[in-house]
C-alpha cells in the first residue's frame, strides 16, 4: 500500500474569494509544498507556513499524516506543478505551475505530464495505491475540466459557502479564452486539462490511468477534484476498478456524488472522522478540527483516502487524537 | 528514524577499471537512479536495469531495501547530481552531475548544494538520521577530497582488487588541473569538493553538518566515502556525535578505518551480515550475495547503516533471506 499525493498550483487560486486553502491569498502558493512536507515528515521543513484556512482550520494534510503515523504506509509526493520549494522528496513528470484558466493555454505541460505520469504509474510495483491532490483553486479548474469533457457535475469548495457564481464566471472566461468548447474534449482528456484545467489534474489522471493499466488497484482519496480525475481516466478509455474515498463533510456538501461516481463506474466510500464529536467516537475534544464539521476544508491531501484506510484497519477512533498530536508538533515550532 | 540516501554521479566513473557499480561502463550512470528506486519501491521503475557488478554481484541497495522491509523505517532520497531519470521521489538541493575530476572545476554546484543541504538538514524534525550514498567512482573522488583536506587515509573500492595506482593517477590529474593543492582546502570543505570531489560528497556533508546543528543524531552508513563526509563535516567546524556504521567486508579491506574514524571523533560500528555463511547465522544459502564475502561491492547505498539498524533490532539473522526475496522480485521483471 502506498499513498501518492500530487501537489501543484494554478494561478487561478489568486482570484479573490475562490479558495480557503491558505490563511491569505499570498500564502496559498505555499500550501501544496507545505502539505507535501507534513505528509513526509510530520512537520514543515522548507515551507514558511503551516497551511490553515482564513479562520484557522488546519490543513487536511495533518489528518493524512496522522493516519500515516497510525498505520505506517509509504507515502510519495508527485510534483504536479509546485511553485515554491518543498523539502519533501518529489517525483518529477515534467509538470509546471498552471496559469490562470482565464488565459489561453494555461497548462502547456499537461499532455507531456499526463503521458509521463501514465508511464510511471504503469511501472509501479505496489498492489494498491491511494491517490490524492493538493492544489488551491482546484475545484474551479475541476469544474471547467468536467464541463470540457461534456459532464455537468457540481464541485465542492474548501469554503463553507461555495462561491458558485464566481466559479461560473471564471469557468466562462476559461472557455472564452480557450480553443475548446464545453463537451469538445470528451475523448481527449489531456486537452481538457491543458486548456481549462490545472497541472495536478493532468498528473493525477495520467498516474491513475497508468496504475490501472499496470493492474494496481486505485483508491482516489478526495472529493470532486478526484471525481474529475476519475472522469478524465474514463475519457482516456481506461477501465479497471476505481474507488472514490471521501469524507462525510464532502459527501454531505455534494449529494450528486453518488450518481457522479456511479456514472463513471467508480465505487464510493464515505468516512466520517467524527471531528464534530458524537456517538461512536472517542471523547477527545476535536479542538480546531471542529471547523471541518462546520464545512470548512472538507477534503484534500488524500484525507478521505487516509480515513478509509483507518476505518478498514479498525482504527478510525484514534484519528482525532493522532491529528491533534500532529498539529501540536506543527505549532510547536511556529515560535512565540 | 529516517534513512537518507544521497544519489548522484561523477563522470570520473567512466574511466576504465575504476568502479564495479554496474555491469558495464555504459550502465554505471543508471546505478544511482536504480538504487534510489530499489530503496523506495523495492523494484526498478524508470531505471532500465538492476545494478550488478561486472561479475553479477547485486547492488547493496537491495540489502538496504531488505532491512527497510524488515524494520519499516522511512527512507528519503536526496538528489546529489543524478544524470538519469529516477522514478524515486527526490529532494533537490541544486546539485548537478559531476564532471571528471581531471577537468578544472568539475563540481561548480558544490558550494551552493552544500549550503542548501545544510539548511535542509537543520530543519529536519527526525530524532535520528542514517545517511548513505550511491555514486559510482565515488571512492576515487573521496580519496582526492581527503587529500585536499590534508588527510591521508586510504579509500576502499567496489572492486575486489582496489585499483590503487589508477586512482592515484586520477587524483594526481585532479590536483594538476585544479586551483588547489593537497591540504589547501583544510578549512574550506566546499572548495575541496568543488575542485576535486563529486556532488554527492557536497550534498551529504552539507546534509550531515546541518542535521548535527539541528541536534539530530547522525549515523553515517557506508565506508570510506562516508568517512570523507565525516572529515568534511569536521573541517566545516561542526561538532556533534557521529557514528560510522559499515560492513565487515569494508572494515576488513581498510584496517586504518578505526584510526581514521577516531581521528575525526567518529564512533565506528562494524556489522557482518553473514553473506559468507558461518557461525551464528541462519543456514540460508546466500546465493549471489556470497560475492560480498569475496570482496565485491563491500558497501554502498547505506548498507552498513541498515545492517547496524537490523542488528540493533535483533533481526540481523533475517537479512539474508529478506535480501534474497528483494532480489527475486527484482529479477522477476527482467523477463526471459
Amino acid at each position: 500500500m502506498r499513498l501518492m499525493l500530487v501537489a501543484g498550483t494554478t494561478r487561478t487560486a489568486e482570484r479573490e474569494g475562490l479558495s480557503a486553502a491558505g490563511a491569505t491569498r499570498d500564502l496559498l502558493v505555499h500550501t501544496p509544498s507545505a502539505d507535501a512536507e507534513i505528509l513526509t515528515y510530520g512537520d514543515t521543513v522548507r515551507a514558511p507556513v503551516t497551511p490553515v484556512s482564513p479562520d484557522g482550520c488546519p490543513t487536511p494534510a495533518a489528518v493524512t499524516r496522522a493516519v500515516r503515523e497510525l498505520l505506517g504506509f509509504d507515502a510519495t509526493v508527485v510534483d504536479g506543478g509546485l511553485a515554491r520549494p518543498t523539502g519533501a522528496p518529489t517525483v518529477s513528470v515534467g509538470a509546471a505551475p498552471g496559469r490562470d484558466i482565464g488565459e489561453a493555454d494555461p497548462v502547456q505541460t499537461a499532455p507531456g505530464a499526463f503521458a509521463a505520469a501514465r508511464q510511471f504509474g504503469r511501472s509501479l510495483p505496489d498492489e494498491e495505491l491511494v491517490v490524492g491532490e493538493t492544489i488551491p483553486g482546484g475545484t474551479t479548474t475541476a469544474l471547467a475540466v468536467l464541463r470540457a469533457l461534456g459532464e455537468e457535475w457540481p464541485t465542492s469548495s474548501s469554503l463553507p459557502e461555495n462561491p458558485v457564481e464566481l466559479k461560473e464566471r471564471v469557468v466562462g472566461e476559461a472557455f472564452e479564452s480557450s480553443e475548446i468548447a464545453p463537451g469538445q474534449a470528451a475523448h481527449t482528456p489531456e486537452l481538457a486539462v491543458r486548456f481549462v484545467g490545472d497541472p495536478v489534474l493532468a498528473v493525477a489522471s495520467g498516474l491513475v490511468a497508468g496504475t490501472l493499466e499496470g493492474e494496481t488497484e486505485v483508491i482516489l482519496g478526495g472529493g470532486t477534484q478526484m471525481l474529475a480525475v476519475a472522469a478524465l481516466v474514463r475519457h482516456a478509455g481506461v477501465v479497471g476498478p476505481l474507488t472514490l474515498a471521501t469524507t462525510s463533510y464532502l459527501a454531505d456538501d455534494v449529494p450528486e456524488l453518488a450518481d457522479a461516481t456511479a456514472a463513471h463506474d467508480v465505487d464510493l466510500v464515505v468516512t466520517d472522522p467524527g471531528f464534530g464529536g458524537g456517538d461512536g467516537f472517542a471523547a477527545s475534544d476535536p479542538g480546531p478540527l471542529s471547523a471541518y464539521a462546520d464545512g470548512v476544508a472538507k477534503e484534500g491531501a488524500a484525507m478521505g483516502g487516509a480515513l478509509h484506510l483507518a476505518e478498514r484497519a479498525g482504527r478510525l477512533d484514534e484519528v482525532t487524537t493522532a491529528t491533534l498530536d500532529v498539529l501540536a508538533r506543527l505549532r510547536s515550532d511556529d515560535g512565540p
